[in-house]
């Protein structure tokens, strides 16, 4: 049985620095069994946030990246939580997409995030989830994800 | 005592099929005794998609049926995770309306669903929730809700 | 071993009453030991929504003290719940900003609440959180949030 840490070596994969919350909160918290993660955004290798609106000049690509950064962030806080991936399994993400009010492909955008989750952890990252479009986003970046994780 | 299906049956009501998620993720996904829903969008009898803007054209009584149709499919949706809709209770919704920046009666909309889930459920329909404005919904349409069920 | 009531009672805080939910649903439901309080929008001292869109004329320091509103009459609802406040921690919030597309400070804003119930609850009150921005929010409010509590 190949673990998460396993498929992220063979796709040469490292797991970002969790970025510090930058504010009064803390990047996750268990009870029981569940642990939620803070909504993570993305940041370039430099550290800047990636920035952008959907249907306003960010293409789909780009954006789709940019949910994929908040997967990796997203498992970088879970790892840091209980050490050993194979014990989570992705209960539910919250997928917040920074559009104009006629962008509709925001599933399409989440996507990225989803994708590299169920690429990692197989079937224990298929989630529930919901994507939507905000009307706004902190530091007007282009994706905000959060997540729900359940611990064996 | 009455069933939810027994109610929904006098009530002449015919759960909607589950419409399959757009892309890598489940309807629903089980933790421990709590069963999270992916959000549902409405759909027209024909499967085309509900869609509007509250305060940009759509009026109240059609967003209302709108969430009630999303909560049809929610409850389509527990139906299917666990058979025998007396084992559950709704714990949370989350209702997102999709609406212009002035518009402020997202309560209103949410209660098509919250209505229903309490005729359907009786005090086991009461739930926690919220019910706020979004800045766009996946495919343009006027209404997404998930929720949070528990499971006996 | 101070509680958090006498820490209210030390900053001179006395709880809001908590406001009826305007529709069919409760401002609290307990599912195991997880607590879910339904979205609270901020009220003055006379009952009136405390409104106004950030980015667009109000300013970060009402927004904030909007913010702790929300979080006072969380509190007060959790105390309805449970009666003893040392009886539960903060696991997550749900910070929701009514905002211009351009604005960017979500987090400062919901400090206002972060802030409040780590002074209350002292560690049991850090969270995981997500602040973002709504298109609209009900009846015009400049913030909302909503939590999930954990029950000892």
């Amino acid at each position: 049985m190949t673990t998460p840490e396993e498929r992220l070596h063979a796709l040469g994969i490292v797991l970002p620095e969790v970025p510090k919350p930058v504010a009064n909160y803390v990047p996750f918290k268990r009870a029981g069994s569940l642990l939620f993660l803070s909504g993570q955004v993305p940041r370039n290798p430099d550290g800047t946030l990636c920035v952008g609106r959907l249907g306003a000049g960010l293409s789909l690509s780009e954006a789709q990246g940019h949910a994929r950064l908040c997967a990796l962030q997203l498992i970088a806080v879970a790892k840091m939580a209980v050490s050993e991936l194979s014990r989570v399994s992705v209960v539910k993400l919250f997928g917040m997409v920074n559009a104009a009010p006629d962008f509709g492909d925001h599933p399409k955008v989440i996507n990225g995030a989803s994708d590299l989750f169920v690429e990692i952890f197989g079937e224990d990252g298929r989630h529930a989830r919901s994507a939507v479009g905000m009307g706004s986003l902190p530091g007007g970046v282009s994706v905000e994800i959060e997540a729900i994780l359940d611990v064996r």
